[in-house]
């Protein structure tokens, strides 16, 4: 974007921070761009300088996603706003069965917000674009005063493909497909409200933030027909059920004995007074497909680093109102219901 | 997304604020969803209700640009951040000679603000975009607590198509390159600074807000070979001088008599201690192109409602030093550098 020689000092990433300057569109912000977001996430659409990357058409159907990151704290045993923001957009994309090619992200920086830590969390971000193979070719940064942002929130747009034959949404549920969810519930809620309570359990619990396109990909290869992805972020795994039943006009009926719940985290749940139900995952995705492809799937995802506890949960019924209900440890039924309000806030 | 029989009451949009509950991703965020932005942004896309909307692929380069949007105020003469927040990644795709076609938007919201201030933003939103024929196909909402955030954010993503044999981008200037400009500078900046000082001025100015990809594709099509084009947004007609200036590594000599600067932005300037060249404008493009393109282009320019103003300012040269020179009404040389620092926070 800009020559060295044009900016007599480096850019202090050790002690410095961010003032309004680094947002003003001149020579603060070049240097800022070049010498921290453009240094880490290098590459040769960033490098073109341009106010739009451009790349070529794919072959298929194309989605977009996006997705605004403001979770709190900023640094969370297992991740980063950084790294999340870019998991939590490739999921969204991986969501449609789609891979994901290309990732913009928009900074919103607050005025004395340290460059150091931005350093890290652009290095966050950038490891996680490297290890997922989809790179950031759009970029912005703005800077707010002091005290009218909160150091930093990221958005992130994913661009991605669609492989022919594959049509994967929220509404194709129907009665007697089976509902598969690959892992352990609730480990990224616990991990960041335990960080942001100063818990310390035995065992940390890590949030499980990671990229699911690979795990997609692998499942849609063997069962194009999949009805449903989604992954259960905010809300957790309880409101993910809701909504697809809900598009898709159905009941679910899914076995609470199914549902893997960590040790530590299901503790953590109980001195915390949380539902590990209603919180929410960063690395782990609720699966809808004809019943004739679940064990074929199961053992796919199975197979997958990322899904070694993938589990049968339950099936979709026929429901003129549409519930969630869940057969309990004691044989009982219990409505699972979307969360009313606030339960846990800035949680991604 | 949800059914209304699922929402007891509706959203309070005339009295009602935002709360923690609408970010938290259950019954809350969905009505907020629902009622407001998918009321006022309607389209097929949004309907689906899944994480990622889907799209066919266009025939072309593809392009995608990201932008955050940190206006204060949130609404000024001449437009609203909503409304900006379109136009800006509008403008951005554009400056590729790029088509746009798809929008997507991410909210940051202050807990405590007014539902009615946010649905005027959203209305100005899907107000520009229908204007411009170009929809927001993904959204996303999260809500920060009161002090944690200012308002309102927003970052829009633009995805676009080039047409074939356009190559639009900063390093293609070459010397003996005609410099046009498509109108008055600094209405935006000023506009905004006048609302935040609570300066009233005989002639108010208004934000020259507004989406260029019409006149683009016009002048695409007559000079499919233009070099440059880009929207001096943040830094003004300045910044963005130099940032082509030394993308090309040449330099460029404008000249002060050919720049257009309305009078009461003129007078306002000096009034504020701002010199116009470095004041924001969002709808005003730069467009490099071949000396013997540039008549007609201009001609082409002040045929369309966006640059009857337009005008030839300059030229490009070769120089080493990338420096760009301004020839002034006294017949004099004036080194036009880059911004250093701070000028006008939060313009955009």
């Amino acid at each position: 974007m800009s020559r060295a020689h044009r900016f007599p000092a480096r850019l202090d990433v050790k002690g410095g921070t961010v003032d309004m300057s680094h947002g003003s569109g001149g020579r603060a912000m070049a240097q800022l761009v070049e010498e921290l977001f453009i240094r880490h996430l290098d590459n040769a659409w960033l490098r073109q300088g341009n106010d739009a990357a451009d790349f070529p058409p794919a072959a298929g159907r194309m989605v977009v996603s996006t997705d605004a990151h403001v979770i709190s704290p900023l640094f969370f045993p297992g991740g980063d706003i950084g790294s999340l923001a870019v998991h939590g957009t490739i999921n969204d994309v991986a969501m449609a069965g789609a891979t994901p090619l290309y990732l913009s992200a928009s900074f919103i920086l607050e005025e004395g917000f340290p460059l150091r830590d931005l350093e890290r969390i652009v290095a966050g971000m950038a490891e996680a674009s490297r290890q997922a193979a989809v790179p950031v070719v759009a970029g912005d940064t703005k800077v707010v005063e002091r005290g009218k942002g909160d150091g930093v929130f990221i958005t992130t747009t994913g661009i991605g493909v669609v492989p022919q034959g594959v049509h994967i949404a929220g509404d194709r549920a129907r009665p007697g497909d089976a509902i598969l969810l690959s892992g352990t519930i609730g480990d990224h809620g616990v991990a960041v409200m335990s960080c942001r309570e100063h818990l310390a359990f035995e065992t940390e619990v890590r949030s499980d933030s990671a990229p699911l396109h690979g795990l997609v990909a692998r499942m849609v290869e063997v069962a194009p027909g999949i009805r449903c992805l989604r992954d259960p972020t905010r809300g957790g795994l309880a409101t993910t059920l809701n909504e697809l039943a809900t598009q898709s006009g159905v009941g679910m009926l899914v076995e609470e004995e199914r549902i893997p719940v960590a040790p530590q985290v299901a503790a953590a749940c109980e001195l915390l007074g949380l539902d590990p139900l209603y919180v929410a995952n960063e690395g782990k995705l609720v699966c809808v497909c004809d019943a004739a492809d679940a064990e074929h799937l199961l053992s796919v995802m199975r197979a997958d680093a990322l899904g070694q506890e993938a589990a049968i949960i339950g099936h979709v019924v026929a429901d003129a109102q549409d519930l969630v209900q869940m057969r309990t440890a004691f044989g009982g039924h219990r409505i699972i219901d979307r969360l009313a309000g606030e339960q846990l806030p800035r949680i991604c």
